[in-house]
């Protein structure tokens, strides 16, 4: 007879990190790798939780100015061309569409490519789209009057990664990407940064993520910006993963796009252009940062659910009874604005159980007979398990439940913030830093930016696979975050 | 010296109608023609009008127990051939993946697909999601308690249409489609039937279209369906437009992509399947309905604006007290839930209006230095023109514009729906039919649906370049729509 695990996911963290990230995500039935190379079918559960970031974002963007457009999914190869930093960055990795037609293959069978359908010149499935809003904004902007522009597009994007993993790399993938033009440098700087601000600000808020603040070094730029600004968040096995990004794109692509403007001298200038992303990514950040060996662990502002109620049924004549009190529990909740489901399945009780802790709804309710007899209920906490089982009355549930939900994101934010901090730590010297990483050390490791054009930082970076993640912001430019990462 | 033109958009629909279609859309800043061939660059304006009718049927849906999933922008060529009649209908307009990099090309110079990263299995940007979501349901479904499973998604897809038309017909066009399983054929065609009664209610509620729901013909069918059923809306040419379609698909893709479930009695049985959408064409319709001669006209309930607010300043010194009246009108209509657009651009009176006229905007306010003296506001319909320019009080307005509001929409339906009802003429025979398109008739023509099997019906279906639109419901079958189309 096998052993029953002692945890929901297996293998455990501790045993085999990305095994681990794998099963969490297939345990919360939140995606499945797609039949299509490197890509992912989203189901609902996951689904629903980068929709509820979506929503909530899209206000903020929209209380920026900011506003949404759309551009093809399809992209002239001669327009990555434009910009020649943006092609070397992107060309190696590109879905590239060659024909209009498929035809019955005589040779083969089946269906090829029609020889006859081949396109004058391929196009390829947008990997990100400066170029081609780059050029919708040379007939958009003419005047000052025009500026700032701010567009924003939701959807996917392509990119032929070799190694793929769900939601932390997978060749299509879902985010926003921010374009905006200035009339000068300074705006699209603080354009740079207010971004950077409300990411930092969603992603604590909401996502209960922390995250440090900074500046790429020239060779972790994206392609064709002329300073990118990011922030850097740690996982639970100590490596880091870059969250968002805001490009300051300067005139690069103003001058490859030609996207001009006439002044209130008449004068006609070039534009400053800018842009920014988030990503499905942050999906993935959320598992490494937030879930446990038992599975997933929601934050409970953007959770699919952020209540789970479970009939306990023992007796068939409770049925009719324990569904109607758990009914009125639910109208209650949603009456409060609270996203309550009510698990009405036949499965047996300890799988439904499981099954709301594998997939992290934040607080799960029990409701059975004597609970309905004596106008009770029991609640037990995702983030601390049954620890925190309480009973208590439905109206002292309905009070106290919106300030539960509050100290579980507050708990999950503190924390991973602990842990980054723990794991932040100061060296000086590459031969420090060598050390630090053949003893198996981890975290983001503070050095001496002095120290990045170092061969010797070269032959250790390489030595570790680490990376230079950022100049924090509070460094003033002195310091240099270097980790393993995502 | 050239005559100023009578009307704002240059054609007139009575000149030239779809030159007059093009030309409603750029002056409303909607969209514009991008640089990939048969896309749309879809402006901030058009886009907010898809946002709206997104977040609106997107509720509806989630009400009827649909949950929103993601599935792979690509589709591997193999999956479309599972389905023969799919692979027919779709095969010949896809956009064919055959690359997964570009490099530089040592002959012509620039980029070209790496002769070295071509796939072994080409993908199609997708056309359509049956077969991929019909693969991930063979996963999904396992048991009679996975159903019914009532799946969604929100995106674009592309095909390759010869001749493009912003909105109505693009080689990229946005969409949800609907794709759910059943255990027997009612539940597939129950669902069929109640999704095409949400889409002609939302059309009729939100859009202020009219249609008439019917079936169509077995050679109309989606590729795959056993029966497509559809609404047929009528434009103010004469030509009629499909506004949505739900397609059963009985157990055809259920087989071909092996989704099985284990019925309450153990045994194995194929789902019975279904998938429905509308898409961005329907803002086409909304144009071709509801337009004018001065530009569009946006259904009040979906409009990106519902209130244009038009700060009149004659004189400097006013400036200061119209921009604090006129914003204290603009929060008040904030709060009550309405969206209102405050032009504060420096630009001229007459251009706001106009501005305002082309962009379909439903409710124009004016307010000048007297109307402050007053405390009054100016008021114009978009749907009637100076002839409802109505001065009242603030007050007095804030307490009729969501009335004002719904008349606007109701008589936009009813203008349709009257339009609808005198274009349909019923006629006898296929000669009659004939002799009616020849005089230059239109509209909507039923006739016995026993004529359909007719060499004659076929020749002058050709002749005058007609298609059968449905048979509709309330013929019990026993009647055809015959009308032009897009």
């Amino acid at each position: 007879m096998s052993k029953k695990p002692k945890t929901a996911i297996t293998p455990t963290r501790e045993e085999d990190f990305p095994a681990w990230y794998q099963e969490v995500i297939k345990a919360a039935d939140m995606a499945e790798n797609a039949p299509v190379r490197g890509c992912m079918n989203i189901k609902p559960y996951g689904y629903a939780l980068w929709e509820n970031i979506q929503q909530i974002f899209d206000v903020w963007l929209k209380d920026y100015g900011v506003q949404n457009a759309s551009f093809p999914v399809l992209i002239p190869v001669s327009f990555l061309e434009k910009e020649a930093e943006h092609v070397e960055g992107f060309a190696k990795e590109c879905a590239v569409v060659t024909h209009h037609r498929l035809e019955a293959d005589p040779e083969k069978g089946g269906l090829r490519p029609a020889p006859s359908a081949e396109l004058e010149e391929p196009y390829v499935v947008r990997p990100t789209s400066e170029t081609i809003i780059g050029d919708a904004m040379s007939r958009w902007i003419q005047s000052y009057r025009d500026l700032p522009m701010k567009l924003n597009q939701w959807g996917s994007v392509m990119r032929w990664e070799m190694r793929t993993r769900m939601f932390l790399r997978t060749a299509e993938f879902f985010w926003h990407e921010g374009h905006n033009a200035f009339k000068d440098a300074d705006g699209a700087k603080g354009d740079c940064l207010h971004v950077l601000d409300l990411y930092e600000k969603f992603f604590r808020e909401y996502l209960a993520i922390p995250g440090i603040k900074g500046i790429k070094t020239a060779d972790e730029r994206f392609p064709g910006a002329v300073e990118t600004y990011c922030i850097e968040s740690l996982m639970q096995d100590g490596k880091a993963l870059q969250a968002a990004t805001t490009h300051d794109l300067g005139q690069n692509f103003a001058k490859s796009c030609e996207i001009k403007f006439q002044d209130k001298d008449s004068t006609e200038k070039f534009v400053h252009t800018t842009s920014w992303a988030f990503s499905s990514r942050i999906i993935g950040a959320m598992i490494m940062m937030h879930a446990d060996d038992d599975g997933m662990i929601m934050p409970p502002r953007v959770a699919p659910y952020q209540i789970k109620i479970l009939p306990i049924i023992r007796d068939d004549a409770d049925t009719d009874r324990v569904m109607t009190y758990a009914n009125e529990l639910k109208a209650k909740l949603k009456e409060m604005g609270l996203k309550a489901h009510l698990n009405d399945s036949d499965a047996r009780t300890g799988d439904k159980i499981w099954g709301s802790v594998k997939k992290g709804v934040p607080l799960r309710v029990e409701i059975g007979g004597r609970e309905v007899d004596d106008g009770t209920l029991t609640h037990v906490r995702r983030d601390i398990g049954r620890d925190s089982k309480t009973t208590c009355t439905m109206d002292e549930f309905t009070a106290s439940v919106s300030g539960i939900l509050d100290d579980i994101h507050d708990q999950l934010y503190a924390r991973s913030l602990a842990r980054q901090d723990a794991q932040m730590v100061e060296i000086s010297g590459v031969n420090a830093l060598d050390e630090h990483f053949e003893k198996g050390g981890l975290g983001l490791v503070k050095i001496d930016a002095a120290l990045l054009d170092s061969a010797e930082y070269d032959a250790v970076k390489k030595k570790h696979s680490l990376t230079t993640r950022c100049l924090p912001f509070d460094s003033d430019g002195a310091k240099a975050l270097v980790a393993k990462a995502y």
